[in-house]
């Protein structure tokens, strides 16, 4: 039996909640199980200098942490000046996922940023902000395209993300802190609607794990995913 | 007639929720109004260098918003790399207005860090944090009353923060951030449960005001400190 | 009998010299007893961003401390790489100071920055700075007149700044290093020419203080603004 | 025929210098076509501050470039002030790669530093230096043993990494700067000699990829990393 | 004719005021025409982390330079949040300087820091800097005799520094700005008491110079130092 | 006898390889002994903003050493997040050489980045730095011109640097680094080939050095930098 005593193939319970943040043109809270992100979409009406005149748009993204979003106190990034190596590395994740679904010539010279607070911390949270961060992005889009700032929306397809790993050699669907702790392999997997892989990181943290693993573990985060893209329909109301 | 359309002694609708944060001792979401503070307090067992062997213990905050809690969104401080002026500068009020009601001797050598996020900012947020992070502190307390750390609670009173301004030569209290941008002056009042002046801040935005009117904000402060204090002592359970 | 052997309403010595700098266009040494800030005020052609086309002026400071003011020697701010949360705070203070004086449209889009560098301290610093920059912005003003960059001076009228505290229960007047480590509680108080407040700040140190003595310590802050009024207009030749 | 004119299958030519760099305990020069990876290996007395008294060691990594490693010249790091997302996510990477073959109680309590610093840069940086950092470490930890610092060589496997991708739907194995630019999926494979899988790092950057074609690249990706394997035990006279 | 109407070997008026800052345990201000720089001597008593247990001491120096000592004000640097590399530049040599005549074994261990801040430049702050601090130096050092911190002054020779430079293929002693930016070369002397020579720098602005032009050069800066071997004794009242 | 075992007169072995860095415009692999400096030289299309439009010119430099360049690993400049004084002072004594022997009025307003990183240190790479970068901006410049970016090579003069210093009294040309570690004296000379002297450093390590010995060290330079110039025209095929 796993830590969390779910079935190897339970995701923890999933809540999506659009429309969360005041301000922003597109936001999402997301929860899985206790780990808790706030998603939020701001449409930017320029692009960054590479793309100037290019006709196109861009979607980027920022991670973040509440220093107490975890079990002990962590720092906070912007009292010590820079943010951490994973905050960079899971930014950069985010941002890539979501433009694989965009067409970023449909949007036109204009940016999104998405950016994904974790509130509560219990694992998974790159996969939480990148499933979330889609229902905020869809959010956005569909304002801008009532604004009349596009004329369609742009998302291609949806996309979202789960965490499976192997615990004591069993593969687990959707790993909470205590089982990420104790996994021996771990990894990422970014899914599209359609079926499509768009980013697959797989990591043994202890003794390495082979390819059926690698496919038991992919076939796990499909059946997560299948779950969560029915989530994300519901909270965009189709 | 003041922005908001509320009567110029009217604070906004208050709600105090301890314990929202699932890891830390102590913890209060604030909101006035729209505005949105998540106040965590978190306990260490050490104190800074400058007092170590000392016997007392310190209280000290950190204050951060997330990037779209604003109408347009701001930098992320950690990705620029600093924090900015005003942000110190509210976080260190917020510390000193919190030592003021703390017996730090009873303490001991421990530290507790709060930390004050702003979820949705309309005005008044550092206020907002000051109040909240009291519940915040009195539950962190509180747990190391109960975990035996310490043998009583170390407040010694209540403290609560509250903005008052001058729209258009009416002294207004509780300024949201459409009222907060037109207000001839601003100032923010930390006022302790027996009555007590922790600090006072009283700013002309555009020409200077006078003792008299400064009286008249501090009496309005009073009242709206008044329903704090009370708000404060229904979400501690008193 | 305060430390300093001053009577309660006896400010230090004041002296206020302007035109020391060789290359500025305006500055002025103000010594406050042992207390020894040189400000000066550097013109320069163009505003911030975001002012840019809007036909007005800019009016801002910078301050600092020589690491051997202090008894103490400090760090560095320019070797530790960063301006502390305290440098920051006192630099926005003096310049929303010396804005509240200043007609900035009548400036025209020019800015003018006011660097504050203590070189003994003894307390007082940021009032001092405070009190010296409007001598030093004055000058500068004089100098873009004569140069007909601008019309007239943009200067509307007078402010100087004065810290006013508690000790032992007693109202004080410009405390000293010494005064203001033991002081119950510390006030700075910013006022015009005319009588108005720009800013007050302030804060108790150990047991909060009452609105009563609040008044006690601003009626001792208008008398030794008075004095400093009449320094200024003697520095400028009035 | 894809723009290098190699066969999908075909590996650049490889190239593993050992013991390259005068002063350090290990070290490798790696090419892999135009790509030119300087790997060393340094041996630090002491671990990390989280693993101090634990009894067992540890082995990092960092990564550089040469600012005119690239077509175009780069911004030097050192003088830009801080290191990028891709530089720290590349070098954890690595540091990943290599403890996975390590038994870490097995050094004691030690550090090995890896350096890996791209001279010339024509795609698939990290993988090489992946390959070669292994061949330093184990030439480093042979020193140790030599010196009697440990008992035995604590490399436990050999770990090679290799790129592949899709181009124009075509799995090809080992990408150049020109191919990983055209690709429609780039993916990076770390495996050990016994064929366990390390980490697994598939990205689309146009249209998502299938499940089948993620298990062609992992076969290219054998293909190579045993080609790797063999120059390795060359390079350490096995 | 100079720019500066000075014959090529007449020094600017020079002026060494000491014990000139109230706190510091050492302190010179001197001038050299306009250019005026404050040194402060402050005394520590434990020296850097590579000296520990070695039982000697430690002198260093930190420079900088008000944001308005120039004709146009320079960016301050705590403001920028670095030190530049001609301040660093600067610093470093200034360190070395002093060092060169200290006796650091008889120093015990204990630290020196040598602040030098341009109040006012005019070209050779460095030099002014280094001849000033030597004054500052000794004072320190005479304190802590009286202070039975050590039992004599451990400085065995004085040091002090000039600059020189080819004007228009004339060699002239101790540049001022104006005559700095013309220069064809520039040089600085840093001499001792003794005769000997502690550091020579010189520089091609433009068109290399020959042997013999530095030799006339060092010529003159020996002429220039005997000068202010003579001003730091009348200032140390021998 | 010095610890090196060379003639007082004796250079280390020399090699300059040209055109090493695949995409680099010029570039130059510098070994003194085991001193081994890789020189790149990038051009690029724009100047810096304090010479836009002036019609000339800019050339200039940037120094860096792998971490485990030297016996003992040192920090990696770009993860300690800035660069070191003695990097800055490097790289701008290297920048002031190579643009002593350039018409930069010849070069239009195009730039040339010689970028210096030192593979293997022992001792001289300085000048190691400016003797390499000078073959290496001279390929670049040769490059332009059949590129007809520039009718003719703007290189006025050739330009190298040697290290001498006073080991145990006598003069000893190019120091390793055992020697230059034990050195009473360290210098370095940067001269032209047509006898020209475009920089002198001598510091003092230990006792103060006199005239002669100066003397001394600069006619050893001489010869030094004689037998650097011929492998300079030899690397370039003259």
């Amino acid at each position: 039996m796993r830590p969390s005593g779910r079935a190897p193939d339970a995701l923890r319970a999933v809540s999506l909640q659009p429309g969360v943040a005041r301000h922003a043109e597109g936001s999402c809270l997301i929860r899985m199980g206790v780990t808790e992100v706030l998603c939020t979409a701001s449409v930017e009406a320029r692009v960054p200098p590479f793309l100037r005149g290019k006709g196109e748009g861009w979607v980027t993204a920022e991670y973040g942490m509440l220093p107490r979003a975890t079990h002990t106190r962590g720092d906070r990034e912007a009292a010590r000046g820079k943010q951490s190596g994973r905050t960079q590395e899971i930014q950069r994740l985010i941002g890539r996922a979501l433009r694989a679904v965009v067409d970023r010539k449909a949007m036109g010279e204009m940016a999104v940023v998405l950016d994904c607070d974790v509130i509560t911390a219990d694992g998974g949270t790159r996969c939480a902000a990148i499933t979330g961060a889609w229902v905020a992005l869809h959010q956005a889009f569909e304002h801008c395209v009532l604004k009349n700032v596009i004329s369609g929306n742009p998302l291609r397809d949806q996309v979202a993300a789960i965490s499976c790993g192997l615990w004591q050699g069993t593969p687990v669907l959707d790993l909470d802190y205590a089982e990420d702790s104790a996994a021996d392999a771990d990894s990422n997997f970014v899914l599209t609607g359609k079926g499509g892989i768009v980013e697959v990181q797989g990591t043994a943290e202890g003794a390495p794990f082979s390819e059926a693993q690698l496919l038991e573990l992919m076939a796990l985060a499909r059946q997560g995913t299948d779950a969560l893209f029915a989530a994300q329909r519901r909270a965009i109301g189709r």
